[in-house]
Order: structure tokens, then sequence, then C-alpha cells
């Protein structure tokens, strides 16, 4: 059986989602939870490693198994029984063979969450980055045109990142919701720390500190160094992801 | 000088607002940025002295002074700029020496915040109100009716209150934001646990264990044994008082 799981959590309180030695990871949790409900040996895949302190309302995962200790149909029920309070399982499903929650995964959306009210956000402020300038969002929607279609996001990347740095981003959402300014982007992948560098910029350009036209040098100087800032992680958000 | 201050606060870390020895108070946060900058001696009034774990988006709060250290349109940010993070002045101004954030208030709204999906929210847990069961909102709606107007609102108060408990109440409305169900109680003051305790007997209506009508008895009865669950804490906000 290969199973899909959908899964939300509160990264506030989380080293990122991939396990690792000596840190409170998303992966351990679950994989500790699972460890009580799966006989056999498993390799849990998933669609996205969050960094430390981002959240997902729709990371998916999947294993695959012959010997649960639980029907299928319970297993959300049974799994949520056994993890945290900060990190929920809202879906499990059964799947085709071929599913691999990570590989075939076509399309994944991340949300921005930007607090521009006049003062700090008390409620809510683990899950926003308070900018206090006023942000002009028709300058940020026009600096991210240049960012949607096939490019390659070297400058919007960790320098550490080992990989190639070229994606597809399908589209950038922006829009305000009363104080709030909602950045959502969407692309086949990302590479590291994409979402918080592209942010980051956006801000400069609806600062004032930079033009839109300028993203268009960024790009082509494959330079982490010409990029913005990195936005905080606690306003970004893994929202899901399309098959 | 009579000042006016608006304030947001997530009350997950705090005993309260009201100040108490020994214990973590947002009025005792607001008392020691305050002896900062405020050179005389003062009485800070608030509009609602909420318990632990309450949230407020406004609370109002007053005092008076003639001899501040900064000018009063520095104040908000540099109040700020000293309080935690959990609170946030969001508005400061200069008043009538008649105003009193308490005595003058003629409405003071609260809201609630259900979560009602199928598995329990890891984001926003701490604003909200797990319920798993699937409730009836028509039902919870007819039920609030028979709160609405002057009511002796004993049952719905803890036992322990030792003053008057009739209040009047001007609107619950209930309504539904995907997942979630916010019910909103406008009265010109409440009890202790007033509106977790109508929360509770609602939720209890809306789950169809208690028909919509047994508000009436409830009411009548004064006794608090014949109204339901007191909610839990950390889905309630002060929204906004009017004056």
């Amino acid at each position: 059986m290969n199973i899909k799981l959908v899964i939300e959590y509160d990264g506030t309180a989380y080293h990122g989602y991939q396990i690792q030695e000596n840190a409170h990871t998303v992966q351990a949790e679950l994989e500790k939870a699972l460890r009580v409900l799966v006989k056999d040996d498993f390799v849990l895949y998933c669609a996205g490693r969050t960094d430390t302190g981002v959240h997902a309302m729709g990371q998916v995962c999947n294993f695959k198994s012959c010997d649960l200790r639980v029907e299928v149909e319970n297993l959300r029920d049974a799994l949520n029984s056994m993890l945290p309070e900060d990190i929920s399982i809202k879906e499990v499903s059964k799947v085709e063979e071929s599913f691999n929650s990570r590989y075939s995964a076509k399309k994944r959306v991340y949300r921005y969450v930007i607090f521009n009210g006049l003062t700090r956000n008390a409620i809510g402020s683990r899950y926003s980055w308070f900018v206090r300038d006023r942000l002009n969002l028709e300058a940020m929607k026009e600096a991210s045109e240049y960012l949607v279609g096939h490019k390659d996001f070297k400058a919007f990347t960790d320098a550490s990142y080992p990989d190639i740095t070229e994606r597809d981003v399908y589209y950038i959402n922006i829009y305000r919701e009363k104080d709030y300014i909602n950045i959502e982007i969407c692309a086949n992948a990302f590479t590291r720390s994409m979402v918080r560098n592209i942010v980051g910029t956006l801000c400069e350009v609806g600062r004032g500190k930079r033009e839109a036209q300028d993203m268009q040098s960024i790009l082509n100087s494959r330079d982490r160094q010409k990029a913005g800032i990195c936005a905080p992680s606690k306003g970004l958000f893994f929202v899901r992801t399309e098959y």
C-alpha cells in the first residue's frame, strides 16, 4: 500500500521539516508516530523540505507499507492522537503505487504574509513579518512579473545551494487584505530560501529603495549579493502541492 | 492631560489583564513601560479586565499625567519599543478630562472563535477552540436569540462572582468562515466568564445535546450548574469598546 498524508504544521518550534540529529523536526515527529502504527520499515517522502520556522497548510508526504496496525481510514485520527498540537494530519488516503509526494509533484504553492500596519501586530506575530513602511503594491506587482517564466533563480538562492537553480514560476499573486499583504508564488519547485529572498527583494521595491525593472538585472547577475534581504521564516507558508 | 490607549495583545502568556502579585499580567507590562515615560504617579484604567489566556484587539486604557518624558505623538512608538512582542499599542490620543476607559464605555464587543474542521488545526490553535462535532449553526443562532435584551446572566456567570449579573446584550452574531465559526457578542458589559459560558452552552445546542429553547429555562434558573461548559479562553478576543 502506498499511503499519502496531507499535513498542516505550525513551524515555530521546529528546526524545519527534515530529520536531523539532535534537532526538533517535523519529520522526526511524524516518523515517531508512524513507527507505532506501521510494523514494517518505511521511507517517508515529502513534497517540500521547509526551513526552520516555516509553516505548512498542505505539506504532502507518502510512504509504503504492507503491515499497518490500524485500518487506513483510522490512520488520520490515530496519528493525530499521538502528534503534538502543532502538527495535524488533515487527510490520509491510499494512492496508486507510482505516486511519490516529492517526485510526482507538478506545482508547489507558497504564501508569504506581511503585516503592513502602522504598529506591529501582537496577535498573529508568529505568522507574519511586520514591515512598517507603507509598501507600494503596484511597484511590487510590476517587479514580480520579471520573475514569472522559466528563469535561473541563482540570485535568489542561498549561496551554499549546490544544485541547478533554474525553475518555472507559473504565477506570483500579490494582494492586500486589510493590513496584511499576501504574496503567493506557484512554481514547479523552489531553490533554497527562494521565496524569502524574492519577498525581501520585492519589499525593497515596495519601499522605493529599488526600481521594479531592477529585477531583470538581479536575475541576470546570478549573484545572491545583488538581491535583497531574506525575509524571516515566520511569514512563510507551504500552501499546497499539485500533482 | 488625559491619555487614551488602544491596545492589542496575545493573551497566551499572561495571567489575564489585571495586575496581581507574582503573576505575569498585561497591566504589569503596560505600567512598567509607562513608568519610564510618565514622571508623575498615575492610575491606569481599562475597559475590560480580560481573563488568563484571553486576547484583545481593542483593549482601551487611559491615565492622567501632567509630566510625560515624550510628546504625546511619540508615546505610541516609545511604548512599543519597550513592550514585549505580544503587546502592541495601536493608538494613543489626548482625550477630554471626563473620559474614563472603564466607566465611559457604552458597549463592549467580544468575539469567540471556534475551529469546526474535521481534524484539529495546527496553525492558529492558540487563537481558537477546536470542536470536532459538526455544529448546527441555525440551532445556535436560534438559541442565542434568547440571550438578547436586558437579562440576568447569573446562570452564565462564575458562581464566585459577587456582583449584580444583569446585563444588556445588544446582539449576538454567529457566522461561519470556512472551517471557523465566529460568535460575536455586544453588550453594555459582561459578567465573569459570561462569553465563554454562553459559547460553551451554545455549542451544546449546536451538537444537538440541548434544544435552543432550553436557553430560556437556563436563564430563569439563575443557576450556573444548569448552563453548559466554559469554553477555553484561547478562542476569546476582546474586539472593541464603544463610547
